[in-house]
C-alpha cells in the first residue's frame, strides 16, 4: 500500500516533505510516491531512495498557498496534488498527504475522488489532544460558509471517523455556540440543532469553546471558519505556554535546578500540548483518504501525517464512513 | 465616585457578588451600590456594610442567564441590570458591572444610556494575557452576526480603549480570518478589510487564530460568535494547562521535589494565564462605562472587574472613545 504525498505542497517543500517521508518509511515502514518535480525529488533524495518503498511521480507544475483553490485545482491538471489524487483515483496509492493549499487540497480530492453518497462538503476534522481523551472538531477549515444541513453532515462523518480510527464508541457531539442554552447562538447553529436532536446520534446540545479542552464531548461540529480559529488558536497557546514555561523555570535559580529534577513530568506535560504528534488532520467526505497539514509542518509532522494516512486506510474509514452516513442519511 | 454592581447577576449571585465588592471596597478603596433585593443584601453584608462606600439599590426583578435578552430587558423595567444602568442615567453612579446574562447588559446599557455618535453596534472586548503584554479580541459575545461596518467600528473603538486604558500606543490591528491573504476569510471578512485598508488605523492584515498568542499584533477583530469562542477556548485550555501541570508535577517523585523547588517560577507562570486578574471584559460604544463579567465569576474576578470599571471611569474611557470616533469617522 502507497501513500502518495504531494512533495510540492507546503512552506518548505519539497525538502521538509521529503525529509518527513523519508522518516515515515524508515520507522514506520510505509511506503509512499512522492508527487512532484523528480529531478529535484531525487537530488534530495540522494542516497536514500529506499527500492520500491519510495517511489516518485513527476509533474511540473504546483499550486502555491496563495492561489484561488478552486480555480488553480481547474486550471492546473499537472499541480502535484492533483496528480497525487490521480494516483488514488488509478489504483497506484491508497491516501494523499499534503501541506500545501488545503484549499486546493479540497477541491482535488472533490473533483478527482467525487463525494460520499449524502455528504454536500467535505471537511476537515481536527483532532485536539486533551488529558481525557481527543476531541475532534470538524470542520476546522474546508468551508467558510455552512448551511445547517452541512454541519448535521459534518457530524456524521466525525462519527464514522471517531469510532474507526479512534476507538470512541458512540461518541458525545456538541455544536458549538456562544451558549449552552438552545436560544443562544446564529441561525445556523439553531437550525443545525434541530437537525442533531431529531437524529439518532448521541447528541447532547450546545457546547462553548471552553468545552473543547474542558468538556467530556469527543465532537464539536462547527462551520471552517470558527473552526480554524479555534485550532490555530489552541496551537498557537500551546506554543506559547511551552515557550513560558521553558523560559520562566530556566529564569531562576530555584526554577533551573526544579526544572532539571522535574524533566520527565515537563517533557511527558509538553507532549501532551503537541500538535505535530498527530501531524494532519483527516479530510472527511471524500471517496478516497485525504491528510492536510500545516503549511509549515516540520519532518516530523509530515511524518505522522503519513502513519495516519496508512492507518485510516487499514482502519477502512472510508468504508465504515460510507455505510454510516448510508444508515443515518436514509 | 460610585460603580453600580449588579448583585443579582451571575450564577453565584447575590453571595459571590457582594463578596467580591466588600473586597473591592476594601482592597481598592472603590465605593460601590449594589442592586438587588435589599434584604438579602444586608442579610450577606452583615456587619461588612461599611458606612458610604457600600450603598444598596432595591429593585424587585431580575433577568436569568437563559431569558433572551431583549424581550427581557424591555419588558423588567426594574430588573437589577436596568436600574444599574438607571444609577448611571441619572448620575448616581458612573459605572456598571454585571456577571449576569450578557445580551441583557448589553442590550440594558444601549436602552438606558444610548450609544456613542458613530456606533451602530457596541461590542464587548476581551482582553487575552499574553507575554509580550495585552491583546485585545473585540467582540467577544455581544454581536453574532456582524456587518462589515459593524467590524470597522469595532476597530476603532477598541484602539480608543487600549491607548486610553492599555497605554497602547497606536496599536496594530489585524482582522481575524482563516489565512494571512487577502483572499482568504468569509465575505463579512474580505468587505471589512477594504475599510480598514483606507483608513489611516495601523491596520496591518490579516491575523490567524494562532497569532491571538503569537503574533505582535494588538488588536484583533472578529464578530462576537468567533470571538466568544476563542475567548472561552483560551480561558478553558489556560485552565487545562493549569491543572495539568500541577498534576504531573505532583505524580513523580521527581516532579514532586521538583515543583517544590520550582514553584515560583510556576507561580509567576500560572499568573500569565490566570484570566481573573482581569476580572471583566469592557462594553464599548454605549455612553457610559459597562463591564461584563462571566456567570461563574469568582469574588476574586468580581473584585477585580469593579477595579477595572472605576480605572475606565479615571481614563475618561467613554469621552476619549467619543473623540476618536468623531475624528475617524467624520
Amino acid at each position: 500500500m502507497y501513500v502518495a504525498v504531494d512533495a510540492m505542497g507546503g512552506d518548505h517543500a519539497p525538502e521538509v516533505v521529503v525529509q518527513g517521508a523519508v522518516e515515515a518509511v524508515t520507522e514506520f515502514g510505509v511506503s509512499v510516491i512522492l508527487v512532484g518535480d523528480e529531478a529535484r525529488l531525487r537530488e534530495i533524495l540522494g542516497d536514500r531512495r529506499i527500492r520500491d518503498r519510495i517511489l516518485t511521480a513527476h509533474c511540473e507544475d504546483f499550486i502555491s498557498m496563495d492561489e484561488p483553490p478552486l480555480k488553480a485545482v481547474r486550471k492546473k491538471k499537472r499541480a502535484s496534488i492533483r496528480v497525487a489524487f490521480d494516483l488514488v483515483r488509478d489504483g497506484k496509492a491508497e491516501a494523499v498527504v499534503s501541506a500545501g493549499n488545503s484549499g486546493a487540497t479540497v477541491a482535488a480530492g472533490v473533483l478527482t475522488l467525487g463525494r460520499l453518497k449524502g455528504v454536500e462538503r467535505p471537511a476537515i476534522a481536527g483532532v485536539f489532544p486533551r488529558e481525557a481523551g481527543p476531541v475532534v472538531l470538524i470542520d476546522v477549515g474546508a468551508n467558510v460558509d455552512c448551511r445547517p444541513a452541512h454541519l448535521f453532515q459534518f457530524g456524521i462523518m466525525a462519527r464514522a471517523f471517531a469510532s474507526s480510527c479512534l476507538g470512541l464508541r458512540d461518541p458525545k457531539i456538541g455544536l458549538l455556540s456562544i451558549g449552552e442554552e438552545g436560544i443562544k447562538g446564529n441561525e445556523q447553529v439553531r437550525l443545525a440543532r434541530e437537525l442533531f436532536e431529531k437524529s439518532n446520534l448521541n447528541f447532547i446540545g450546545n457546547v462553548e469553546g471552553r468545552d473543547i479542552f474542558a468538556g467530556d464531548v469527543q465532537i464539536i461540529v462547527c462551520d471552517g471558519f470558527v473552526g480554524n480559529v479555534a485550532l490555530k488558536l489552541s496551537e498557537g497557546m500551546a506554543e506559547a505556554v511551552r515557550k513560558m514555561l521553558s523560559k520562566d523555570l530556566r529564569s531562576s535559580f530555584l526554577g533551573r535546578v526544579g526544572s532539571r529534577l522535574a524533566q520527565d513530568s515537563l517533557r511527558n506535560f509538553q507532549e501532551k500540548l503537541d500538535y505535530e504528534i498527530y501531524g494532519g488532520a483527516p479530510l472527511l467526505g471524500i471517496n478516497g483518504v485525504g491528510v492536510v497539514c500545516h503549511g509549515d509542518s516540520s519532518p516530523r509532522a509530515i511524518k505522522n501525517a503519513i502513519k495516519l494516512a496508512a492507518d485510516y486506510v487499514e482502519n477502512r474509514l472510508v468504508e465504515k464512513m460510507s455505510t454510516e452516513l448510508k444508515e443515518l442519511l436514509d
